[in-house]
């Protein structure tokens, strides 16, 4: 391809908002433009990698026996409704409403549009298991979207769906999706750090996070210092600085040397660090207690105290029932912070949120400031675990300017329910080795997710088994976006002067400057671009009228692997010689003309090749 | 493949609503399936053979130097209020809210996008022509999608945009993509009929349709028995059945012998029928004249009768002023119809209607049944150009129960405007050879066009010419649409019992069937699957326990051009051979097993390049 006759408008600016190396690099390389916020379009160059991208996805998905089909962009608002996600999924679900008054959703994700195509066809376990992908268009209706095409609103996804008779099929079928990603990434020459959500426990319920590392990660990231632990803040363990957990007898025991608790006076103490002042302890001797509201709450509340008249539904007939709205006290260590993904994942909630000040009121029956788990009979307790190790503790009286102190667990108070719901830091000791965690930031490239039967009974999706009982399939959903993918390499692959494509992802693989495009010079760069290009290679001529030092500045920018110059003086040594340079780094070094296309084709073939093996 | 390894789930049934063949095997092949009103999934296989139709549109693009971009299918609705089309477009334009209240557009066609982003890039004439396309998912709200993909809600659509300093460069590129439509077609084995708008004129506006026959086509074609003229029905010209065309000095003359205009009492004659029954006349002898209500009139009407006052606006600096609303007499010959399209187009009307009767009795000063052209001078008339060959005629006396006759043009009543306004019927005479014309529906499948300066200067996209001159590019647009081509393509290419793929959209060259897949006819099988993919070529190879007979069904069904069955009996003869048959046509021959594969890939190649010759 000749650079005039492609549209690669390269720019020496940089507009304001491009605040990250692969925006301002799209930007400026010509590879895309803002058509409004959030929203991106892919010029020439900038298409011809993402192309590469989605070939490389397509590819692997194809290799695990997952088959493309190609639902709809715009899907019926009723399958959302079905599956309880048209209220649930908030408001980065673009909802519209067609001509005849009809809801339509464009596709953030397409759990329901799978699964409902699924439902048209199975009738039988021997049609199972079925993998299912597509590589097309979504929408996110994103606040603020930013950093190009690392966080726009719409964008291209890769998103599989499978549908298994039990776990043992679907974790196989999971195992194959977390190697192919592995693959995936590999071959984008991507270094990505996958993240279990369960400590790398088999089998059950699972899902896996692949992060690229990045100073404005949506993600933060404890990793291991001793071992390769890796896990999303929200979902994040520790070891306990203490074990083994406290039952409640155990606890009791331990209570044992515990003075009785008794209440006490704390005027005017309203923040941990007043009453630590105060008692002259440290807040890591302090019961915390928060009154949370929880939204859509699945989590069986049915024996729980305060709950009983609370408004529940079932959604469908094969599904669980859902509290709209319920209350919680969550009591943990001083020292500590709850962690809402991991409450909120505990409750089963789908909206979680801090108490207003006028229920904190009706709830704890005093001022906010005085709650805490001691005689709280009026919503479900639930203790974080670190609660369950405390016998000398520090809590609220539930009355105003009064407090506890000689609490003991197991002894003057226990709780509904006991989870981990701590918020991990950096220096907490790693839970499979104890070694230190410490923090990163990163952005989620893809994601791997055993569903279960949460969609299939929802939306009443079942087959015949092989005794000929219906069942309900299990799922798996397997993501990854592609435009975050691409922007991702140019973040680890670039330097001040501009990309540095991985082969496989680069739009062309060489790219011919001819000092002056003509005579001798103009000859012997399209006899050049002609071998290269029959020995399969793409190949960028820049037969631009401009000056050497743009087209050297333009190619550093476009970050193509390759680089040949060819200029009279060269050209007319014997042999004729060309310049030839890798953009990854290394001297230029003069090569006999006759000889490059032939040499510089086999490298790159080897080198593709090196990726994928 | 193996067909237990992909997703084909063929049916015997049709569902209701498939009412034209491509429908109802696209469905039972599996091919595609049903979301909802107008939203279809393609499935594995219909997915094949829609990116072949991709592969072969795209191919003929980048040949003819367009270049492939990728703006959003969601675009902000601000850009359709820059071009005006947030109104003109009606309710087929899907539009949306965002969580912020921003306005958004899911993208019917992308005019007004490819507009913004050549705007943000153009300054200078040396960028000019950029020629760009996409293949893009496309959204049009249909109130009746219908006939499968044929008419859906969501499709694919290739639209390409070109931007020329001139008309000379737009000419060129314009006949570039139509003889790209001519190869895109024949490459996918299609008959189309291009309908040009203008009767083949050459330069300036101009437009042509590609059609394939269809008895549910939305188009009515007027095609000629005695050359190739075809146009649609909306734009269709004819020769007039007198010539030459009067103009008022002849029309005066040619009124010599008519007697003098004089008004008649008609009572209680309200019809033409009626009218020509009192007179004793035919209805040819009438001038049928009609009351129009126009909306956003482009016209420049500051000059024209009774429009002084009409309230008009200039939607942005650089574009003409329009009438919100104005009426409009029209006179035609009263054997005729008004060609409302036609009647659009010369008045440059976003949309026109009748007027309602309380407007044709203010406009007219009479009860409805009583225009006439004579003396008309409320609203500006528009002759059809048969009635300047009327001198001798009857009309409306703008008066109850009163008719002139013995009017002629020129002598009696002149119009502010002659147009072609007619509808052209079957037996109405070719405008290019005097042939008797004839009528066909069709579909359209691709659309060239002559867009003009509209866009670039409702958008205010500008370029400095040679001389430093400020100059607005004139555009041409260019759309296919995919899904509707791929259904064409099994309309014109099936039997009773399936489709007959023509070779370069078929979704695999090759079925093979073994008779039981097990043994000797395994292996043979096998091997012939991995010669014939090893050539090239695309192989289904039917590996389940179904009997023979489902099989043959199932494989003329899916209309795979070449079969191959294999089974013990004809295996154990010397040489082993295999049945080979062509889905086409033509009997079964047997053909020794070793020479299958290479037959076969050689008969296919040679047919596929035939395609591109």
């Amino acid at each position: 391809m000749k650079y005039s006759q492609t549209f690669i408008p390269t720019l020496r600016e940089v507009p304001g908002d491009a605040l990250i190396a692969s925006h301002r690099l799209m930007f400026r390389a010509g590879m895309i433009r803002k058509l409004s916020n959030g929203l991106f379009v892919y010029l020439p160059l900038g298409l011809r990698s993402l192309r590469k991208v989605e070939t490389i996805i397509r590819e692997e998905m194809d290799a695990i026996g997952s088959l493309e089909i190609k639902p709809t962009v715009v899907v019926p608002g009723e399958l959302w409704k079905e599956s309880g996600r048209w209220t649930s999924m908030g408001d980065a679900l673009l909802r519209v409403k067609n001509r005849l008054g009809a809801d339509l959703v464009v596709s953030p994700t397409a759990e329901e549009a799978f699964t409902s195509i699924v439902r048209g066809e199975l009738s039988s376990y021997r049609q199972l298991p079925l993998l299912l992908y597509q590589i097309n268009t979504k929408y996110r209706d994103e606040i603020r979207p930013r950093y190009g095409v690392m966080r726009s609103r719409e964008f291209i996804m890769k998103d599989a769906y499978s549908f298994h008779t039990g776990d043992e099929s679907l974790d196989e079928h999971y195992q194959a999706q977390g190697r192919s990603y592995r693959r995936i990434f590999k071959r984008c020459g991507l270094t990505v750090i996958p993240v279990k959500a369960d400590s790398g426990a088999m089998g059950g319920a699972g899902s896996e996070e692949f992060m690229v590392e990045s100073e404005i990660g949506d993600n933060t990231l404890l990793l291991c210092k001793g071992c390769d632990y890796a896990a999303n803040v929200e979902k994040a363990e520790c070891k306990l600085d203490y074990s083994p957990r406290f039952s409640e007898d155990i606890a009791r025991g331990a209570a044992a040397n515990t003075p009785p608790m008794e209440k006490i006076d704390t005027p005017d103490v309203k923040t941990i660090e007043e009453l630590c002042a105060f008692l002259k302890t440290g807040a890591g001797n302090f019961i915390k207690t928060l009154i949370y509201r929880g939204v859509n709450v699945e989590l069986d509340l049915s024996t729980a105290p305060g709950c009983k008249n609370l408004s529940r539904r079932r959604p469908s007939p094969g599904s669980p029932e859902i509290w709209d709205e319920a209350f919680f006290a969550v009591a943990i260590r001083g020292d500590l912070d709850v962690n809402e993904a991991k409450l909120a994942a505990v409750l089963k909630a789908s909206e979680l949120t801090l108490a207003a000040d006028t229920d904190v009121v009706r709830i704890t029956g005093a001022p906010v400031g005085f709650a805490g788990p001691v005689g709280l009979d009026t919503v479900p307790v639930v203790l974080d675990q670190t609660v369950t190790g405390m016998n000398d503790a520090v809590a609220g009286a539930l009355e105003k300017d009064r407090h506890y102190r000689h609490a003991a667990y197991g002894r003057d108070f226990t709780g509904w329910l006991t989870a981990d719901v701590r918020t991990v830091r950096a220096g907490d000791r790693c839970p499979l080795c104890g070694g230190e965690l410490y923090e990163k930031k990163g952005n989620e490239l893809g994601h791997i997710f055993k569903l279960g039967r949460k969609y299939t009974k929802a939306m009443g999706v079942s087959y015949l088994d092989e005794n000929g009982k219906t069942s309900f399939p299990t799922m798996g959903c397997y993501g990854i976006g592609l435009d975050r993918t691409l922007a991702s390499i140019i973040e680890e692959h670039h330097d001040e002067r501009g990309i540095i494509w991985p082969l496989p992802a680069a739009p062309y693989h060489v790219i011919i400057i001819p000092i002056k495009y003509q005579g001798a010079v103009k000859d012997a760069c399209d006899t050049l671009a002609t071998e290269l290009e029959t020995a399969g290679l793409e190949v960028l001529l820049d037969d631009r009228d401009e000056r050497a030092g743009v087209k050297f500045n333009d190619a550093d920018l476009l970050g193509i692997p390759w680089r040949i110059v060819a200029g009279d003086k060269s050209l007319a040594a014997a042999p004729p010689r060309v310049e030839v340079k890798r953009r990854s780094g290394g001297e230029p070094r003069l090569m006999p003309l006759r000889e490059a296309a032939g040499e510089i084709a086999g490298a790159v073939h080897r080198e593709l090749a090196s990726f994928k093996g």
